[in-house]
């Protein structure tokens, strides 16, 4: 642990040498995720169709299943010239605190205002809008890291920006919304009267704390009814998973510099961005025969789509308003008990993803609520850095895998995404911290239920 | 804006490149800052007197004047490692957005979860305690950041930590208070019925939202009552300078790998902590004669101690339980008007600062609240970091100047220290954000009232 070691704490990159292309996984995958399906026609999207909702560039890349590289615009590259490159941090001292013979790195994306890893592709969706000529953008967001990374975003190009926050967010999370003020961004409460849909659910249920299906009904709305707008989205859709792929591309060039190969990739998984864009590189490496890794998705054992979901065609939303999405899913009208990985509590999972899982090219976790918060506590003591909820999934599991090496006295190298900070989640720390947190998993009856409710439609 | 720019958006220096010393700027100071009185006999304290309620080590530090480059023990150069060396950012996009000729860079020292520079003592000064084999150590904070870093240093070095925390702070900034016990310190609102001091004020104001100076009479009392324990603070000490060279020291050689001298050099100024670490190697050039730097100190109009403060022996706290200390200063008594940059609400300032300010080493400007405000959205929407509103007082002076260079068409190399986030200052964002933020400077008839309660010590 001095400065003799050949390997330093933190790995950065130069910035000349932050990647020039993202690199679309798509290509490399024998068989390509299902297409998105019109739900009135059940088939699938077109160009002209996805048009109406989002910008003309990123549909092309929503549809790209060829394309290898795809360059980065210059503008781009000169936002993330701003918080990239991202370092690839040796954690000695949580290596240490374990007394395990395993090497332990995480690539670190919270360190930027937006204090995660949404970034790199809220500036990428908003400059395909700014260069489409269109005046602004409309998104929902549930406890605000999307918004807040999409309002930066917007800041810095002069784009408008309109935010859907789902209104119980919105009351309790006064500093995320303030964030996006302070970038200009308009933040609404959702449900709201701005909107048909808004309208309809306030006549329904009067007094409801707002939900992410309706804010997203909200902002698809607001982007098809005004002109010079456009919808934008922070997970999911494969043109996320293609601009996150910046995070697997440095770190892996990082790692490379050092000759360190991961035997082990770990990321949190909620709608798949992180996890699809730390592993890509590792993937197509593996997916070409070039090389083998182990990949493990880690999701809460309270809404767990990979370990417990059907692959099927299902909506994304719970309004029901968007496209169907072939994917593991808990059913749309799965509600997940409450706990605090905001960020990972969608009820399906990235396209890409779900058909590498089911095609047996990596693993997945679910991982209950409070031994992650240990696992938190214990990263946040050792390394100095307090993580996301969300994140704190995947330092569980590689924990785990380091103790794993303890026993059996391998030293492998594992490498896990630390996709943000938690500085906005400190009533969960809080929660955590009192004692009063508890684990609470869905019954195989709850799921039957959400099952049951999988739209018609041949799969 | 491009790749092809010789200096990078972000000079990183490599981890052996971390200084092994810190500067100590007293010795190179033709005049020294005068010694703490011991406020009972007006006479210099001792290292004795210092020892019951300071660290041994520290205490040597804190009287030595003469030794000019003290080690940075290896331990401390660990932790270090973990989130040194901070970056020095070029202002690109800041400066494209001002249209001026001026070079604007930063030292950004907000990238770790204290979310301040703070922690640059913190570990310092925790690392000394568990060396003498103390069991923990006691301190006061206001607004948080100060305890947030001891936490995380006693939770790295298994210390006892024992925060008090001022009563409006703790009720009103649940956010801190929660990382604090996630890092193992406990925390408690000041006044408290746990000490003698807290009990006095608690019967004779009941209902008292407390006070920094109370919160120091508390956790100075609680370490001078239990065996093991010294009391540790995080600004205007000469040792708390020491430990904060780092920046400046960092700073100067990553500038130096560019061959940029700084024309002016700006930093905010509560107690002078970051400011005296900041300009402290730049200080050191110019007081031996071996270049010349303009320097700015930047504070509150509502709390003027440089532009409007005395030169004189004063309680460095409201209690008055502490040594005296010369340093210029509003009086001990003096209440700022309510403003939201509470890191900069300090009455006093360092007794090293104060002496150079008096012999005319360095400027001062007091600037508006809402001046402030209007930089620091300027500088988050144009360079991607919501900054603390201490560290926006020095952004507003860096833009005032570059836009001068604006208007004379020169092109001067302008440095300063970004000290933090704002991500826990987000009620005072909102005010701004409201329109409800107000400006409002002290009377020259409330500073003629605070002067006249200076102590009367031979001057």
């Amino acid at each position: 642990m001095s400065s003799a070691n050949p390997i330093p704490y933190k790995i950065f990159l130069s910035e000349n040498e932050i990647p020039s292309f993202w690199y679309n996984l798509r290509a490399d995958m024998p068989t390509k995720p299902a297409p998105l399906l019109n739900p009135a026609t059940c088939r699938p999207m077109t160009a002209a169709e996805l048009g109406r909702v989002f910008c003309d560039e990123l549909v092309s890349q929503e549809l790209d299943n060829d394309t290898r590289l795809i360059p980065i615009p210059d503008d781009i590259r000169d936002f993330y010239h701003m918080y990239r490159p991202s370092p690839v941090v040796r954690a000695y001292c949580l290596e240490k605190k374990l007394d395990t013979p395993a090497h332990i790195y995480y690539k670190f994306e919270g360190n930027n205002t937006s204090g995660s890893h949404k970034l790199n592709s809220a500036i990428a969706q908003a400059y395909y809008a700014k260069k489409q000529g269109l005046r602004g953008v409309t998104t929902e967001t549930g406890a605000g890291q999307w918004g807040t990374a999409l309002s930066m975003s917007c800041a810095y190009l002069g784009l408008d920006l309109h935010v859907y926050m789902v209104k119980i967010s919105y009351e309790q999370k006064p500093g995320r919304k303030e964030v996006m003020r302070t970038y200009g961004a308009s933040v609404t409460p959702s449900p709201s009267d701005t909107t048909a849909a808004g309208r309809a659910i306030l006549n329904a249920h009067p007094g409801t704390n707002g939900s992410l299906g309706c804010a997203i009904s909200e902002a698809v709305e607001y982007a098809t009814t005004h002109e010079g707008y456009r919808y934008v989205l922070g997970s999911v859709l494969n043109q996320v998973v293609l601009h996150q792929s910046i995070i697997g591309l440095e770190a892996k060039a990082a790692l490379d510099k050092y000759n360190v190969t991961p035997d082990i990739i770990i990321g949190c998984a909620g709608g798949g961005s992180n996890l699809g864009g730390l592993i890509a590189p590792f993937m197509g490496e593996k997916l070409r025969g070039e090389k083998d890794y182990r990949f493990i998705a880690v999701e809460p054992a309270s809404c767990p789509s990979f370990t417990r979901g059907r692959f099927a065609y299902d909506y994304c939303d719970t309004g029901e308003v968007c496209p169907l999405a072939k994917m593991y899913t808990l059913g749309s009208q799965f509600i997940p008990s409450p706990n605090h990985a905001g960020g990972l509590r969608f009820h399906g999972m990235s396209p890409i993803l779900s058909q590498l899982y089911h095609d047996g090219m990596m693993e997945a976790r679910a991982v209950e609520q409070t031994s992650v918060f240990e696992a938190a506590e214990l990263f946040a003591r050792t390394e100095g850095i307090l993580p996301a909820p969300e994140s704190s999934h995947a330092i569980r599991v590689a924990i785990d895998e380091a103790l794993k090496c303890k026993q059996s006295g391998q030293s492998k190298d594992i490498l896990f995404g630390l996709t943000g900070t938690g500085y906005f989640d400190l009533s969960a720390y809080k929660n955590y911290n009192d004692g009063t947190m508890v684990d609470s998993i869905p019954t195989d009856d709850d799921l039957s239920q959400a099952f049951a409710q999988l739209p018609k439609v041949p799969q």
